[in-house]
């Protein structure tokens, strides 16, 4: 888990004061990733103090984060500096986090992050790393992975040593954020939640954040309770307990479809999501038909076709994709989900997105 | 925060797994600190499995705990082991679990304990330790306090490095706890709820923890929803979410009366916070109102006149504790609570008790 959390609008601006204490030596830099939206926007860089050799990588996040771009930047990392890092700070949404994570874990682990996708195989603990999330739904900031697009496939690295020593939650960073993708990213929250409270994988630990966070996407996305700012407070905690619900439990069939869409077509995550979530009545009824609520509230309209031009091989490598990931359809369908999630109704479903 | 937690029924066979890679030597032994209503109950002893110099310490927590009883096991612990040991393990309700933090605190940092009452006098971080809780509602697994009684007064070890590095929730280790004390400390979580949602520190992060918690304290003591174990499972996700509201925020009235109970009386905390909370519908109308429900569909009476026969000076000495807590007025009552807060009027409130 994380070890420690502030909340609060205006948080922010003790990212200098948390960090400093952690400062191994004036050769050993912070290193900041931020989302190049930010680039030039002084209302946030302005409040990142540099100190010696600290440095920020503007990253784009249009496209998913990958295992090489993790390598590369941290090849980058170690020619640049003599010493290891004092810390790594992602600030931004999911990509910008999860790289974050990653970068932290491969500079004091041997090899590529390729051969850390999965789970439990990160050997060291990683550097000291910060999470600052400027957009809320993924649960990147909470969450055990850092979802990668490697070579074979799309799969996190699932490790104790992953989530981050240092969260701030500010949620006056959000503001700004494009109305479409501030839903199809509080739509991963409210997927997660449904994924989470509809399978095998339930507990009561995870029940109880799963719920909470249920509660939260219904009031900001149906009842729409509380001012912009009461809504975009609720939305990252919203976030950070659904984050919280599969981490101690799994996500499903929407997220195992949606990593063969973004492995292929480089379908974002959020909304690859949503084209699939969409689709899934058949799995969970109640919570599409919850979606397709929120989804008219919010006069969003979905893309569609982008399956419409793929040939059999294209088809063939998101299916091998998502039945890879196998907890996740254990968790949807139970132990024997390998009887009704054949490759035919994968096919079937990807055909309609 | 609490840096890793497992949940479930039975999760307690995994303690030895757990902490086993934690053992810094053979001489640096895991001393176990376990309430004495386990001593001789073969169920829970046979599952602890020592090794070395490993060794279990049963200790009644018929008394809250007191700076002088944890100075005392930390001088017991120093003088009889060559090397500081691994871990500190408590296994028992609030009591345990706050002398076990403030034990593996106190081995690392020099003086006595009374002097790190308050809040960030933590220098050094604590040795490892490790939290299973056995009664569901204090949130002392979760908190990044320790209550103590010292020579002065009653009052928390509060700091960065107080939490657990690892909790166990096992709700299966809840079965036997008497039904009195099932309520009592129950209800100390509901009473970090009401406090914390109802206090002027409350932000979106407390109250999404608060409210869940509420709802969940509702389910279980109002509706009754489940059967025993869930119940169970359920009480002991309560009380995390409530630890983890107050941790954000802070409690208030009933905690701050109970405390002068507590110092002067010796009354243990749960039942304490009934007694007093019993009398507070000034300060939280439906709270009140709801405990008062509570009560009577558990068939609870809470003992009567027990200020009945102090002299001044023994109202004073409580009076002295409860006023001493200063965030606890400011989170319930604002900036100007000694406007209302008064010393007639605690006493007018201890005289009901």
């Amino acid at each position: 888990m994380v070890s420690r959390v502030v909340f609060g609008r205006g948080s922010f601006n003790q990212l200098g004061d948390i960090i400093e204490p952690k400062r191994l030596n004036v050769k050993a830099p912070f290193i900041y990733l931020v989302d190049d939206v930010f680039k030039g926007n002084a209302e946030l860089t302005s409040r990142i103090s540099l100190a010696y050799e600290d440095h920020i990588l503007f990253i784009s996040a249009d496209t998913e984060p990958t295992t090489s771009q993790v390598d590369d930047l941290v090849e980058q990392i170690i020619l640049n500096y003599k010493d290891r890092p004092s810390g790594i700070i992602g600030i931004g949404g999911g990509t910008l986090l999860d790289l974050a994570k990653a970068v932290a874990i491969m500079l004091t682990n041997e090899g590529v992050s390729k051969d850390y996708q999965g789970w439990d195989l990160v050997k060291s603990p990683a550097i000291y790393h910060v999470g600052v999330p400027t957009i809320s739904g993924t649960g990147a900031e909470v969450s055990r992975t850092t979802v990668l697009t490697g070579p074979e496939r799309k799969l996190g690295i699932n490790s104790d040593y992953t989530p981050f020593d240092q969260v701030i939650l500010d949620p006056e960073l959000t503001k700004d954020v494009p109305k479409d993708q501030w839903f199809y990213t509080g739509m991963d929250c409210f997927i997660h939640c449904v994924e989470s409270l509809k399978g095998t994988y339930l507990n009561a630990f995870s029940q109880s954040y799963g719920e909470k966070a249920f509660d939260l996407c219904k009031e900001i996305f149906i009842e729409d309770k509380g001012t912009k700012e009461e809504l975009q407070d609720k939305l990252m905690m919203a976030s950070w307990h659904g984050g919280m619900s599969i981490a101690y439990s799994q996500v499903g069939v929407a997220h195992a479809l949606s990593y063969g869409l973004g492995y292929l077509l480089g379908t974002k995550h959020g909304i690859g999501n949503c084209i699939v979530f969409d689709q899934l009545e058949e799995f969970y009824p109640e919570g599409v038909a919850l979606f397709k609520e929120m989804k008219k509230i919010h006069n969003i309209t979905l893309p569609k076709g982008i399956c419409a031009h793929l040939a059999d091989d294209e088809f063939n490598t998101m299916i091998d994709v998502a039945l890879g990931l196998e907890p996740l359809w254990e968790n949807a369908v139970g132990k024997n989900w390998r009887q009704t999630i054949t490759r035919e109704k994968l096919r079937t479903l990807y055909e309609k997105m």
